[in-house]
């Protein structure tokens, strides 16, 4: 039960932040002496300063003042460190609850631990100065700033029990996606979700400037926050005796009314949505450091943002640091072997309940498998190559739906998106659930409750940070969205992509499920949004970072589509990109040969070819390889090159061409550059050493180049792709004015072919012959565009002819 | 004089808001029978209907408003359309004022214009669905949405006489760049600035769920806006009249109040922060459109969103497509020519304050030529190759100053930044301005004043805004920012290049000033910041565009900063992506070599290499090249190329070392695929056909590889980069955990000689030699890092040695 703090407590609450700050200037400053068992000499200081103190002590505060109620109402909490560099602060932090040497055995809770602690620190060969995922109890690094508290919320999802206090700082307060992100509160449920608790740390400056929330009068503040939904709780100054007097008091306010909001919702029911309290804390910018150095302001200054005292450069600073190490009596605090003295110590939470601990903090541990239906039951049928009129994302949203229900119970599965849910062709996951949403409703809506999982909001970033919450403390999602718009995470994929590949290299660490993107609206299918919503360049982004985390798939059907997204929903700790369509197209594979297909990432279409035997063999293809080969790899790119395909073989039967589909990209690259990669014997296989190919591709063609310079036979490729030409248009009008339609494929194929001094003389005028008749029609083509705003019809009526 | 409006006055515009609804609405499906002067058949219908009905009706309303107090106020007026699919809206307007035919002749003010105002809309050879930059008065697409007020107040800067009003979505208001750019008022100075007029657009929907902001009690909204600063004006309802009356009156309040404080300000000083107004217009979606549509709420519904009604598909629906049409009384619009009656033709502004034709909404009119001092007297002071110490940046600072100083009055160049000019090395444009803020100051403070020209706000997104509205308003500016960080506006980058390139296609377009990024603080220099800031893939990104629009330079030294600086500055309607290095580092070039490598934009370093003759010349190449071509590009490769060739020459004086520096990125592409692409000849007298390559890139390697993979020798390039490996560590460090520093540059480049068969069989065993101690020097710098979280002293103490 709540017990109000004592003087005596508070008294040691304040001894306990003394330790974390005793801490936190020693990993920035020391490289041995960490006990100040002797006087402080320049070799007792790292000779690099690369650390930040400015926003470490007010976090100090805030954990030491979170333990407190951990302790008190015995919470399940985590913590979300928004400012940037607040690592001293968490590391301290977790070193002192004990959890740091448990992970880090050779960091001990001694002196010589002390010494390894201060020296690893934002030092070469050590750890970051953020909350990395080398430090225990983080979800969130921040080196880039304005994800925290979507990333809390995305925790709080779906784990009714716990807390996710998240301290924001003033600065990241300033970016776009902080800014929308206070309005996460429309998108908790108090029965089902947990709690947020943000904490606005306001400490004035941000690297050299003021912050704008920490430099509006207190009442327009009140407002903003009121505003946003929250119900704002103050606390302000620094004197520290006071200061934790109002602290534990907000605290205490804040945990109660959070309590007392989810004790109505959940015995009750929920009347409306609920005013969750959040706490202001306004404390100095390097609270507790120097005043001033050489004459001007330090504490309270943007100055204390970084290392305020540089003792090499400046004989005076060796004594400041002395000073200023010692005022916080650290004899009190550690014994002579460098323990925390246990009457401290007992303030900190016990096993799992200690931030550093929590499971929800290493997802992976809590992490289950989804219940997946079999894809089977979903499939498209394809009675022949080229069945029409099937939209693949609308036979994924059955699945999906399934996905959605088998999981129901579990609750681990989430679908996000910037209200495109319905757009993107999903719309059958609304039979088995709701976009969650708290605010008012009206008539005339559907599919909107307080519990859901599906989440819209009209902010890829906050999308994108709630998935990545969500993903971190263990559970599933799908993120949907537009194909040009989703570079409006690139930076935040970043981030996620660096944390992936830093936390697989941290042992104790296990892996979470992948995070996945459908990019269900793309360049080619713009109809009605024209050049603005037309770029292919999200996956050239991707695969910049590093191989083990980066997938990429085009499947070119709806049972492609079903395949893939079924392999990506099982895979760990990848990025998964895949680009699909949402509109009614050819469908191509039945079920066994999608999978077949799908399974193997990349693979010759015999049925579209008419090579001889129809069989792909290193000895028989470099015997009698085809004339051309026609790679595709798009939906929209395997529609044109089948259809360029059908011509060819009609107007030029003698002519062998190989058509090869490639559904997952990074089998193009070499095997030594990523785990899917091709070997050069499987790659040459596929297409050869020498034949000329033509590939129509779905993004920007050099993205191909970019992953086949290195073999064999990259001097005879030859790439079509988006080249930054669109407007509103015909879906086949833009493949024209890229020139990966249909018929520049079968004109660039003959000018290969014939170039590579292929076919006998007759065929050699058949292909000239055949070049004329299409440019013929590319006249024809325009002129209908101009004069009726429509298609040829025979590309309208055109359906799949060669097929066995 | 301002009069308040009549009733009679309120009836007109309620007709001109109707002719403005039902050119919209015709717009959306009309093909022929553009005056009803017939029974409307289907034939008379656009075959496909690409166009988007809801936010229009509510656009028109203001746009017909806001010419009301354009002209009763005489104001120099712009209007910026953030909601998706504006278009209908702005095109009717501007054709109603007429700038739309002046622009457009064949558009006419006719039947016949009529018609191909309608056909061409939303259309497949016509015009976007957005206010693109084919329509007159936009400087906002808002394709993607999220920009139109940080684009608004960027407009806003330094044209005190100028309004713009900003019309925002209630669905854009999701985003996190617009949730923060409500705080633009912050830095907006009523003196020397123009004024902002939001209007806040509630009209409930998405695409296909309520929006945030429509859905919080009125109460909330109000202190939300409060909190933002703001001083907000309601207007609700759906009645005509009354909402006719109501609007009129905000507007009224809104200018006096935008008047009464510029007026206070101007005159006496200001005193404190004003309250600007903005209003929120609460209007049904589709509002007007028709009631519901096969018994399903359409007005006032998300499903007004696009098109509500397919007569093709749905026999009813061209009824009431017809009763629709009609329902706004177009016989009393238009005359039986189509032109619009001539007492409502007077509503609209004459000249050049109607918004079509404001020409700070064409800035490339208003554009002048920036002041630039000459770059030779910043010059940094390079006695010889390698002269140390110097940071590049530093070396800009001074010159930058002086561009604010020379363009003082003309009130033309800004610096935008997210908190970064002082740590990105430009303190000292400090001497020559201050931060533009108009929030509280504290003391400490420092270059804080409610004007000033850097502009300073911890969200990329708003600089990146701020800056295109300042841009394309005809004025000049400069991001600065760093490199990892850039990747947060890659979607904003795509957006201003598409309107740049289509822009360039517009005749009566002018061109506008380039837009400047410095990326000053890079991947390879983040010693204390570590992995999460470490990402050179902006260039990557940028490259997807059209060559026309993209330049990308790397400037080795400070001489060459400055001349690229100089150069991007002149220069109009490009993107400008500059890296450089703001830490000391060594100089190479002389100002004149400096703006001759600059000039050349790709070079022979001949001094650093050691060919005989030291010349280039196809001739001479060939007959007797080089063992090897060191190139490099940016500024910490060429300094580790530069220590490796050292290293080299000393080592192995026998072996011929050509050395090839790049500053301008894109002299690697053909010619054909770039502006400044080189020749095959010229590429190939730089760096062979057959020659070794050894590349050290700044980016990720496959940049280089993409854009030289047409080159004959392309084969024979190796590059080194970025490969995704990082953590806080020394500089040095950070190159050996990429292998792009000096040791391994020399070894791969022995590995490279010796595999292409060059040398004799003495030099191979000196080269064999030269590894292996290169090997242990490897495992030397590890223990290094290791044991002292230093570098060898020899790359501590390393100076260029074999300069001339």
């Amino acid at each position: 039960m709540y017990v109000a703090p004592t003087p005596a407590e508070l008294k040691r609450l304040d001894a306990y932040w003394r330790a974390a700050n005793f801490l936190s200037v020693g990993q920035i400053f020391l490289w041995d002496n960490p006990l100040l068992k002797r006087r402080l000499t320049l070799e007792d200081v790292k000779p690099m300063l690369l650390g930040h103190w400015g926003t470490t002590p007010g976090q100090n505060f805030i954990y030491a003042h979170l333990n407190r109620v951990i302790k008190s109402f015995d919470l399940d909490m985590i913590y979300v460190c928004g400012p940037g560099h607040g690592g001293p602060a968490v590391v301290a932090n977790t070193y002192l609850e004990g959890t740091y040497s448990e992970v880090y055995p050779h960091i001990g809770r001694d002196e010589a631990g002390l010494r390894r602690l201060f020296r690893q620190f934002s030092f070469p060969g050590g750890i970051p100065s953020h909350a990395s995922p080398e430090c225990p109890g983080s979800i969130h690094e921040g080196g880039e700033l304005g994800y925290s508290l979507s990333h809390a919320f995305g925790a709080a999802f779906d784990n009714p029990a716990l807390f996710v206090a998240c301290v924001i700082g003033d600065g990241e307060a300033e970016t776009g996606p902080l800014a929308t992100a206070w309005h996460s509160n429309k998108f908790l449920d108090p029965v089902t979700d947990g709690a947020v608790l943000p904490i606005l740390h306001l400490n004035g400056y941000k690297i050299a400037s003021p912050a704008v929330l920490a430099r509006i009068p207190a009442e327009e503040l009140t407002q903003f926050l009121t505003g946003c939904g929250w119900m704002p709780i103050f606390v302000s100054g620094h004197e520290p005796g006071p200061m934790h007097a109002q602290m534990a008091a907000a605290m205490d306010q804040a945990v109660l009314e959070i309590h007392r909001i989810q004790r109505q919702a959940r015995k009750y029911g929920q009347a409306a949505r609920p005013r969750w309290p959040m706490i202001v804390l306004n404390s100095p910018k390097g609270w507790t450091g120097p005043r001033t150095v050489d004459g001007q302001p330090m504490e309270g200054n943007f100055r204390s943002h970084q290392v305020p005292l540089h003792p090499a450069d400046h004989p005076g600073h060796l004594a400041l640091l002395e000073d200023w190490l010692h005022s916080y009596r650290p004899g009190e605090l550690f014994d002579a072997e460098g323990r925390l003295e246990p009457e401290l110590a007992t303030l900190a939470p016990v096993g799992r309940r200690r931030m550093g601990a929590n499971p929800h903090a290493n997802g992976g541990l809590l992490l289950r498998d989804l219940h997946l239906p079999d894809i089977a039951s979903y499939a498209a049928e394809v009675p022949a190559p080229g069945s029409p009129g099937i939209s693949d994302t609308r036979v994924l949203g059955p699945f999906l739906r399934d996905v959605m229900r088998l999981n129901a119970e579990a609750r681990n599965f989430r679908v996000f998106g910037p209200d495109e849910t319905e757009s993107n062709g999903l719309t059958a996951v609304f039979d088995a659930t709701n976009r969650q949403w708290d605010a008012e409703t009206a008539p005339g809506d559907h599919w909107l409750a307080p519990q859901g999982r599906v989440m819209e909001m009209l902010s890829e970033h906050q999308c994108q940070g709630w998935l990545e919450g969500y993903l971190l403390t263990g559970r599933h999602g799908l993120f949907n969205s537009y194909e040009a718009f989703i570079h409006i995470v690139d930076s935040m994929f970043n981030q996620h992509a660096k944390w992936l590949k830093v936390s697989a290299q941290v042992p104790w660490r296990r892996k979470v499920a992948s995070l996945n993107y459908l990019l269900a609206s793309h360049v080619w299918r713009q109809d009605h949004n024209g050049f603005t919503h037309q770029d292919p360049g999200f996956i050239d982004h991707v695969v910049n970072k590093k191989a083990e985390i980066v997938r990429v798939y085009l499947p070119p059907d709806a049972n492609c589509l079903l395949s893939v997204m079924d392999h990506c929903l099982r895979s760990r700790h990848d990025v998964n990109v895949v680009v699909a369509g949402k509109h009614p197209a050819p469908q191509w594979l039945t079920m066994p040969a999608a999978m077949a297909h799908c399974a193997a990432g990349i693979g010759v279409w015999h049925w579209a070819g008419n090579e001889v035997g129809n069989e792909v063999g290193t000895e028989s293809t470099t015997a009698a390889g085809p004339d051309v080969i026609l790679a595709c790899c798009g939906d929209v790119p395997t529609l044109e090159t089948l259809a360029a395909v059908s011509i060819l073989r009609e107007a030029l039967p003698e002519w062998t061409v190989r058509v090869v589909n490639v559904v997952d990209l990074m089998k193009l690259q070499p095997h030594d550059a990523h785990p899917h990669g091709l070997s050069d014997a499987e790659y040459d296989a596929l297409f050869t050493r020498d034949t000329p190919v033509i590939f129509a591709f779905h993004g920007y063609p050099s993205l191909i180049h970019r992953l086949t310079y290195r073999r064999a036979n990259h001097v005879h490729l030859h790439v079509r792709g988006y080249k930054e030409e669109g407007t509103i248009t015909t879906p086949f009008d833009m493949t024209v004015l890229n020139e990966l339609d249909r018929f520049h494929l079968v004109m660039e194929t003959v000018k290969r072919v014939m170039a590579a001094g292929g076919p006998a003389r007759a065929q050699g005028e058949a292909g000239a012959a055949l070049t004329r008749r299409l440019e013929a029609k590319l006249i024809e083509h325009h002129r209908y565009i101009r004069e009726y705003g429509r298609d040829l019809p025979e590309i309208r009526d055109w359906r799949w002819r060669l097929s066995a």
